[in-house]
């Protein structure tokens, strides 16, 4: 019993400051997503073929989660977009706080988009609210086409399952039909799309995505705004 | 402050249970291998081409936990050997208690070798002792060769590292000297075995790992028993 009390206070403070930071990231038309994955899954790879992608004016910025090192943030600082690492010394997921102070110093109206890469865990940072609007699943197929079943509560928690790796498809034994399956089965709303940072498969969904989830982050304050004040 | 606390008594109750599973081993003469990995690293597998080779007079058991569903425990029992499954419901890691209550109705005199299957998680179930003989982490080749030092927790307590997938080498970026110079950088005796479930590769030597392994266990319990009653 005094275990449920005292994730229950842990998670209170978690979404009092998660929701602070959702506030921050609507006023100033912020979409921050949340990629989260087993480690080696390929989420810094699909940042390095994301940033890459993106012209120099892009507003983009990457917070990267690992428990030590700061290899990821040294690899994705090479595309001149602000990166900064948050090594949890430990800690097996991200949490609110660590965004919160990482972005202490950050000037947010110069941002449209802020990549957030989770700690290498299927597993608990589905339970830590970062104030993202949307969690992405990223999934190798070397994994085995049974992870939604197993791991469900971060399939169902995501938007969007990124199954990466389809490279591999001809090495390993993946029924890809059968993953997307499992996975609606889990969240019957999910968004699958296939991906390759080898070959560049399925990117140009990727970015699409990104797109269309940005003009939904920033209609609603459009709407909003006007709502407020009509004269204006 | 109040987090740490929690944690360190939490800890201290699994340990308790911890050091009784490991007293009733070692009465028994049982090795038992705790078995962790990121989801997919092939743990699974691994372990069907683990009981594939045994002999029906084998004295083996499999306990494997999950967050949810019994698939691995029903791919696991096709070969005859006791197959228990535990499903966390939630929780990242294979608790003392969990493994307690699963062997509760086991008959532990009948038993040489218990492996035990954590949940795919290459963070936490690192901190919970579950009275193993010895922690062998699995790192599969399609996770990358940077793995030991961004998780260095688990190859630093494990003292065997199972490296798969090797098959998957010519398709995937993985440096194996590198791989194995991070893990030798974080806990310089590990021994490391170079393993494919696909091709077979290495599970000889696995294999002879275990045998070896288990002699361990036992030849200290017959130099106890000597030291106690030198005239049996």
């Amino acid at each position: 019993m005094t275990r449920v009390a005292m994730e229950r206070k842990v998670l209170t403070e978690n979404d009092r400051i998660a929701a602070g930071l959702r506030a921050q990231f609507a006023r100033h038309g912020i979409l921050s997503v949340n990629l989260i994955s087993s480690p080696g899954a390929g989420k810094t790879s699909l940042l390095e073929r994301t940033l890459e992608r993106f012209g120099a004016g892009e507003r983009v910025a990457v917070l990267t989660g690992d428990i030590q090192t700061d290899n990821d943030a040294r690899r994705l600082a090479r595309w001149g977009f602000p990166v900064r690492q948050i090594t949890t010394g430990g800690a097996c997921h991200l949490d609110a706080r660590m965004v919160e102070q990482a972005l202490a110093d950050w000037d947010l109206a110069s941002l449209d988009l802020l990549l957030i890469e989770n700690v290498g865990n299927l597993v608990c940072p589905s339970s830590y609210d970062l104030g993202e609007a949307a969690k992405v699943v990223v999934l190798s197929v070397a994994e085995g086409d049974d992870k939604p079943l197993k791991y469900p509560a971060i399939f169902f928690k995501s938007e969007l399952l990124v199954l990466n790796k389809v490279d591999l498809l001809p090495y390993v034994n993946f029924d890809l039909a059968l993953a997307c399956e499992y996975a609606r089965r889990v969240h019957p709303q999910i968004e699958i799309i296939e991906t390759s940072c080898t070959t560049g498969a399925g990117l140009d969904k990727w970015l699409e995505w990104l797109k269309a989830r940005r003009a939904m982050v920033v209609a609603p304050s459009i709407i909003l705004s006007e709502a407020k004040d009509p004269r204006s």
